[in-house]
C-alpha cells in the first residue's frame, strides 16, 4: 500500500514514522490493521513470528461465524492475506522496548519506528503442565481451551487438570456437552469460587485429589494419562481422549508493563469497552485483553481499537498526559 | 439437533421450554446459538423474518476477518447454515410480548415459549431521510454505515447527511479515507460535540447549512443529488458518487422495555463487557446494545452473552430477582 495516513500531517513522518502501531499479527492484530487502514491511518503491524497466534495450534475451528469448520492454521491464512490487503506485516521483528514521550519509540531487534498511538496485540500463552506427551500431542487429544474444543469430545472420557475458576469452569463445560469429565488436582481442596465447586459437587462430577499427570500417553491421538498421587506415591493408568490442561494462562504483557498500563492481578491489561487502556493513545485487544478467549472477541477488540484510537487522533482535545 | 440441554432439568421441560430463546438472527443471535449449543444450553433463535440481519442489505462486505470480499448475503448464508448445524432457527415467527416470572413467557404470532434466560440481538434500523430515490438506491451509493462502506468512495465525491455526532464522525472518516467530503445540514449549527467540530473545520471539510435533500438520482448508481436551501428556497442539482445518511439509529427495544432493562438516551440496551443486562439472566448483543455496529462486535456479543448465560444458568447462587 502507498497510501499514507491523512491523520498525520506528511510533513512530521519520516521512514518508520506511524500513526499508529499494532504489535501482534494474531486476529486481535489483523483485524485492527484492517480497521486502522481502512480508516485511513498509516499503520504497521510488528510481529515476533509468523501471523496467526495461538490459532495455529488449533487443528479445527468451529465456532468462528461464518466458517462452519477450518483449520486453524487456514483461518489465519485468510486473516493475513486479508490484512496484507491493506497493511504491512513485519514478520520476525519483536519488538523489545517501549518507550513514551512525544510520540511512542519502538525498538525491535532490527530497527526502530515512532508512532502517535499503539495497539497492542500480544497475545497469552497457556502454562504448560510440562509433562512428557504433552507438547507433541497438542491438537491431538491436549487441549487448553474446553469452550474451543469442547464439542469435539462428546460422550468421550476427559480429564481436566487444575483447581482454579478456569478449570472448574471448564469441567462444567464439558459436562455440560456430555463429556464424562474427571477433575485431576494437585491439592487436596479447590481455590476455584465457592459457586463452581457447588456446581461441580452437585452434577457429581468426579475429582481426583492429590494427584498429577506424570505422562500423556498415545500414539496418534491421546489414549491414556499416567496419573500419581502425590500422597501415597501410587501410579495407574487411566484411559482418555481428551486432556484439557487449565493450570493458567500467562498473559504477554511486558510491553504492557513498560507502558505503565493499568493490570489486573493475573496481568491482562485492563480496557474499557471501547477497547482503551488507562494510558491514552494505547489500545489492547484480544487475549492480552483478557475476557473471553475466543477468536470473535479478538477480532472485535482489534477493530473497535483501530476505531478508538481514529477518534483519539482525530480529536484536537485528546491529549497525551492528562 | 435432538440434544437436550443438559443445564436443564429434563423433568421439567415439555415442548417450548427452553435454557435460553435467542431473539434476531443476525450476526449476534446467530453467534449466541451457535455458542450456546456448544455449550450444551438447549435453545432456540426466533426471527422475525429471515436470517442475516441488516448485513443482507450491504453489497460486499471487506471488513469481516478472514473473508477479503464478500457479498452481505454470501456471508448470512455462511452465518446462518453455521449456525442451523447446532440450533433450530424459527423464521417469521416474531416475538410480540415477554413476560419475567420464575421463567421468561414469550408469545409470538404463532406459538408460545419459555425459559430461563433470554438473548436480545433485535438489532436496530436506521433512521430514512425518506427522499425518493433513496430506498432504491441503497448498496448502490446510498449508505448508512460509513465504517462499513467509505472506503469504497475513496477519492470519490460523497455528502453526509446529518448534524450529529455520528455525521461529524462519518465525515470525519470518509475524508480520512481520502473522500471528498460535503456535509449537508438541515440547521445552521451542529449539534455534535464541540471537538468533531473543531476537527471538521480545522480539516476544511465543506458544510452545506439550512439544506436538505430533496432527491437522490441515478439509474444504476447514485450519480447526483437535488438540494433544496430551507432559507433561500434555491435548488441545486450536485454530482456526488456516495450518499452516506447519518440522521439516527434507531434500536429495537421494544422488549428490553417489558423487560425493564436500562437503557441510554438513545435506548440502546446497557450491558457490561460480558454483554450481561441489568436483568439478571437477560442478556443483549449486536446493534441492540450499541457500541461500534460492526459484524466482528456483534459475533462477539453474541457469543460472550452465551458464555455468560451458561455461567449464570450453572451457578447456584445466581438469582432471578436481587
Amino acid at each position: 500500500m502507498t497510501v499514507e495516513g491523512i491523520v498525520s500531517d506528511p510533513a512530521e513522518e519520516g521512514p518508520g514514522e506511524y500513526d499508529v502501531i499494532i504489535i501482534g499479527a494474531g486476529p486481535a492484530g489483523l483485524a485492527a490493521g484492517i480497521y486502522a487502514r481502512r480508516a485511513g491511518l498509516n499503520c504497521i503491524i510488528l510481529e515476533k513470528g509468523v501471523p496467526g497466534g495461538q490459532v495455529l495450534t488449533s487443528p479445527l475451528i468451529e465456532n468462528y461465524p461464518g466458517f462452519p469448520e477450518i483449520p486453524g492454521m487456514k483461518l489465519m491464512d485468510n486473516m493475513a492475506e486479508h490484512a496484507r490487503r491493506y497493511v504491512d506485516i513485519r514478520e520476525g521483528e519483536e519488538v523489545v522496548r517501549v518507550r513514551s514521550g512525544e510520540r511512542f519509540e519502538l525498538a525491535t531487534n532490527s530497527g526502530k519506528y515512532h508512532s502517535k498511538a499503539l495497539i497492542l496485540a500480544t497475545g497469552s500463552s497457556h502454562r504448560k503442565l510440562e509433562a512428557p506427551g504433552e507438547e507433541e500431542m497438542i491438537g491431538r487429544g491436549v487441549s487448553y481451551c474446553a469452550t474451543c474444543d469442547g464439542f469435539f469430545y462428546k460422550k468421550k472420557e476427559v480429564i481436566v487438570i487444575g483447581g482454579g475458576n478456569t478449570a472448574l469452569t471448564d469441567a462444567l463445560y464439558l459436562h455440560s456437552v456430555e463429556c464424562k469429565v474427571t477433575i485431576v488436582h494437585r491439592r487436596a481442596s479447590f481455590r476455584a469460587d465457592k459457586h463452581l465447586q457447588e456446581s461441580v459437587h452437585s452434577r457429581k462430577i468426579d475429582v481426583l485429589w492429590d494427584t498429577v499427570v506424570d505422562e500423556i500417553l498415545g500414539k496418534d491421538e491421546v489414549t491414556a494419562v499416567k496419573l500419581r498421587n502425590l500422597k501415597t506415591g501410587a501410579v495407574t493408568a487411566k484411559p482418555v481422549n481428551g486432556v484439557f490442561v487449565a493450570v493458567g494462562e500467562v498473559p504477554s504483557s511486558q510491553l504492557a508493563s513498560e507502558l505503565g498500563l493499568n493490570m489486573d492481578a493475573g496481568g491482562f491489561v485492563i480496557v474499557n469497552q471501547s477497547f482503551r487502556t488507562s494510558v491514552p493513545f494505547v489500545y489492547a485487544a484480544g487475549d492480552v485483553s483478557g475476557g473471553i478467549r475466543q477468536i470473535v472477541a479478538a477480532v472485535h477488540g482489534g477493530a473497535a481499537a483501530s476505531l478508538s484510537c481514529f477518534e483519539d487522533l482525530t480529536n484536537p482535545y485528546y491529549k497525551r498526559t492528562e
